[in-house]
C-alpha cells in the first residue's frame, strides 16, 4: 500500500513554518505498513493543488493531505480534493451542530466561513475534530483509493490521526507491523553495515535497515504479519543473528538511551559515579543528568579539569606527568581516571582528555586525538581514538565514545 | 522566478529525520525574491527522482535538491540529476583532491565510494565541502534552468548555501539582499514582537521578522537593493529604532553566539572564570568551552556540584544554609556563588540550582524553578526564573538564561 503525503499551505513554502506534519505523518503511517511514496507541498492555489493530488493519485493508494481546512476563502482542500474525485459538497448537520456549540461555548461569534467548514461529499467519513473547528474527512474513489484530509494545525491533526484515522486504517489494512531497533555505538554506520550486508541484503521480512544519528549507529528490523506475536517470531531470530556477529557494539534497544543505559546500570548496582571532563568539558555530565531515572542516587559530583592546575588541584595528577607526556596522553589520561576515584571515592570514573582543535594539534599529536579512562573500583583501561570533524563534533563523538566504553566495562564487570 | 525544493532520501519518508532543509531553504530563496513553487521528498529511487525532477523541470526556473552526494551506491542524486540534463559524469580533479586530502588530514581511509563524489558534468559550477567529503554542483540546461545540487546533512548544506550559493544566485539575480540579525536573550519570540510590532508592520524594505530557536529569540531586517551599502543604508536605521526598544536584551548579531559574546568579554578583559552547576549539570561548562577562540586563557576549571555534600566541599555552602533553606534557594544559590570564587580564585563565577524534574517539585518549590547566581569579583546577583517544559528543556533554559544573566552583569560591569 503507497501513500503519498500531502501538505498544503504557502507559509510552508515561504518558510514562516517547519513540516512537522509530514514527519510525523511518515512515522506514523511507515508503523502502520504502508509506504510513504512522495512528500508534496504546495501553496493555497486550486490549480496546484489539483495538479499535485491527480498526480498523486496517478502513483499512490492513498493521499493524506494536512492544511486548507480553514474558514477562510484561501482554504481550499477540501474543495479541491473532492473536485479531483469528482464529488459534490453538502452541509453535514452533525458537524454543523457541533461547530455551532463550539462557537458558543467559546462566546465567540461563528462566521458563514465557520459553515463551510461543514461541508462534505455525501458519502465521506467524516473525523470529528476535538481540538478545532475543522472536521476532517476521508473520501473514496470507484477505484478504492481514498483521500484524507486532516486540519493543519499539529494541536488538531495529530490526535485527529491518532484516535480516528489510525483505527479506520488498522480496521482496514487487517495486518501488524513491529519494529525493533538495534542501537549501536563504536561502529560507524558504514561499519556496521558491511559487517551485517548479508543479513540486510538477504532479508526481506522483517527487513534490515542501517541508520546513522547523533554520532551513534542503529539496525532497524521490522516485520508485517497478522499479529504482533507472528511479528515478533519473524523478528527474533533476525536480532540473534545480528547480535552474534556485532552483540558487542549493541548497547540497547528502540527507546534506549546510552545514558539511560549506563544511568540504570548504575542505580541498580549501587555504584557511585563521578566524572572528570577535559576535552568534553562538562558533556558527559550533562548527559548523564539528562537521565530522569533518578541519577540523584549515584552522582554527587563532577568535574571540568581543563587547564594542567586543575588536573593537579582535583584529581591529583602529578605535575611530573603532566611535564613528561603532556596532558593528551595515556598516562595522564590513567593519572585522572586513579585520582578521580580516590578524590572522590566514587566506586565508578571516567574521564577525557584531548585535543578538539582548532589550534593546539601537531604531527604526533593531531587535532581530534582523545583519550578517555574508565576506572571501574580501581581497574584502569585507557582507550585512544582520533576522531574526524570540527572542534564540537570532536567533543560529541568524544562524549557518545566515553559513553559507549564505560557501558561495556561496567557490563562486563557486572556480569 | 520559481524554484522547487526537491528533498531526497527514503529516512525522510520513513519519518526518522524531519525535513529542516526545505524549511531554510524556502526561507532564504524568499529572502532572494524567489518563490518556491512546490516543495517534494523522494527516496533514494531512481526513477521516482528521475520522474520528480522532470516534474519540476515542467513548472520551475530551478530545482535546489538535497541528499544523496554521499559514498554508498543509494546517493544517486548527482548521477539522476545529470541523467535529466542529459550530461555525462567525470572525475573531476580538483575535487578528488580536495576529498583525498580530506582523508589523509583524518587519517581514515577513502572508499571507492568516496572518488564517485568527484564525478560531475564537465560543464557544472562545483560548490567546495568545507564540512564534509560531498562536494555540490549547479548543472544548467540550454534552456537556462539549473539544478542546485547539495549535500543532506544541515551542517554541509548550510554553510554551502550561504557561502557558495547564495553570491551565485545573488550575482545571477542581478539584486543584492543583506540581512542582519539581533540576538536576543531573556524576551521570548511572542514578548520580542509584541514590542516592535509596529516595527515589523511598517517595514516594506527592510523586512522585519522575528524568530525563535534553542530558547533564544531573534529578530531578522533584510534589505534588498543595488549593492550592499545601499542595503546597509536601509538596514541601519530600523536596526537602532529596535535598539532603542529592546537593546537591553540583544547580546549579539549575526553569526555571535552567547558563549562567543561571553568569551570574548572575558578573554578581552583577562577574567577568569568559573562555574558551578547544580540543575544544569556541565551544560554551562559545555556551551563556553564550545567557543573555539582560546576559552583556555580564562577558564581553569568548573564543577558539577549535584549533591548537598559537593555544594559543601567544593563552594562551601554551610551545612546550615542547605538545612533552613534547602539546596534550591536564593541562599544557597548566593553562598554557591560567594564560595566558587573563593575557592577558585576566578574573577567571574557563574552557578545554578534548581529543579529540573520530573520529581521533586512542591507547590511553594514547582518543576522549573531555578535560581542563577552571577559573582563579579565579589559582588554577587540572584537571579529566579520558573521555567515551563520537561527536564531537559528546563535545562537547556536555564543554561541559555544563566548566560544570559552572565553577559548583562559583564557589559555592565565592563562599560
Amino acid at each position: 500500500m503507497k501513500a503519498e503525503i500531502l501538505s498544503v499551505g504557502t507559509e510552508i513554502l515561504l518558510g514562516d513554518i517547519i513540516n512537522t506534519n509530514a514527519h510525523y505523518l511518515s512515522k506514523e503511517l511507515a508503523l502502520l505498513g504502508i509506504s510513504v511514496y512522495r512528500q508534496t507541498t504546495v501553496g493555497d492555489n486550486e490549480e496546484r493543488l489539483l495538479d499535485a493530488i491527480r498526480s498523486a493519485l496517478k502513483d499512490c493508494d492513498m493521499i493524506v493531505a494536512t492544511g486548507g481546512l480553514g474558514p477562510t476563502t484561501d482554504d481550499i482542500t477540501k474543495e479541491t480534493a473532492a473536485k479531483a474525485l469528482g464529488k459534490d459538497l453538502y452541509i453535514h448537520e452533525p458537524s454543523l451542530a457541533r461547530i455551532k456549540g463550539y462557537f458558543r461555548d467559546s462566546a465567540r461569534a461563528m462566521t458563514a466561513g465557520n459553515e463551510k467548514q461543514a461541508l462534505f461529499p455525501k458519502d465521506a467519513y467524516i473525523l470529528e475534530n476535538d481540538n478545532g473547528t475543522a472536521p476532517g474527512c476521508i473520501m473514496t474513489n470507484e477505484k478504492g483509493q481514498s483521500i484524507i484530509v486532516l486540519p493543519g494545525p499539529p494541536k488538531e491533526m495529530v490526535p485527529m490521526f491518532e484516535n480516528k484515522v489510525k483505527p479506520y486504517l488498522e480496521k482496514y489494512l487487517d495486518s501488524t507491523i513491529i519494529s525493533k531497533s538495534l542501537k549501536v555505538i563504536g561502529l560507524g554506520e558504514w561499519d556496521m553495515a558491511s559487517r551485517v550486508r548479508d543479513i540486510i541484503t538477504d532479508s526481506e521480512n522483517p527487513t534490515v535497515a542501517p541508520y546513522a544519528k547523533d554520532f551513534e549507529s542503529l539496525l532497524r528490523v521490522t516485520a508485517k504479519a497478522e499479529d504482533e506475536t507472528s511479528c515478533r517470531a519473524l523478528i527474533d531470530p533476525v536480532v540473534a543473528k545480528i547480535k552474534e556477529r556485532i552483540g558487542e557494539y549493541i548497547y540497547g534497544e528502540d527507546d534506549d538511551t546510552i545514558e539511560k543505559v549506563v544511568g540504570e546500570l548504575l542505580i541498580r548496582n549501587n555504584l557511585k559515579f563521578a566524572c572528570a571532563e577535559s576535552v568534553t568539558g562538562g558533556m558527559i555530565a550533562s548527559r548523564m543528568l539528562s537521565y530522569e531515572g533518578g541519577m540523584s542516587r549515584v552522582f554527587d559530583e563532577a568535574f571540568v579539569t581543563y587547564s594542567n592546575e586543575s588536573k593537579t588541584r582535583y584529581l591529583g595528577v602529578e605535575e611530573g606527568i603532566l611535564k613528561r607526556h603532556g596532558a593528551v596522553s595515556e598516562e595522564t589520561c590513567h593519572a585522572m581516571a586513579k585520582g578521580l576515584l580516590e578524590n572522590t571515592g566514587a566506586s565508578v570514573g571516567l574521564v577525557t582528555t584531548g585535543i578538539a582543535g582548532p589550534e593546539g594539534g601537531s604531527p604526533e599529536k593531531p587535532v581530534g586525538l582523545v583519550y578517555i579512562g574508565v576506572n571501574m573500583k580501581g581497574t584502569i583501561k585507557v582507550f585512544r581514538h582520533v576522531f574526524p570533524g570540527d572542534r564540537n563534533r570532536i567533543r560529541s563523538r568524544a562524549t557518545v565514545s566515553a559513553l559507549g566504553h564505560l557501558r561495556t566495562e561496567l557490563a562486563k564487570s557486572l556480569y
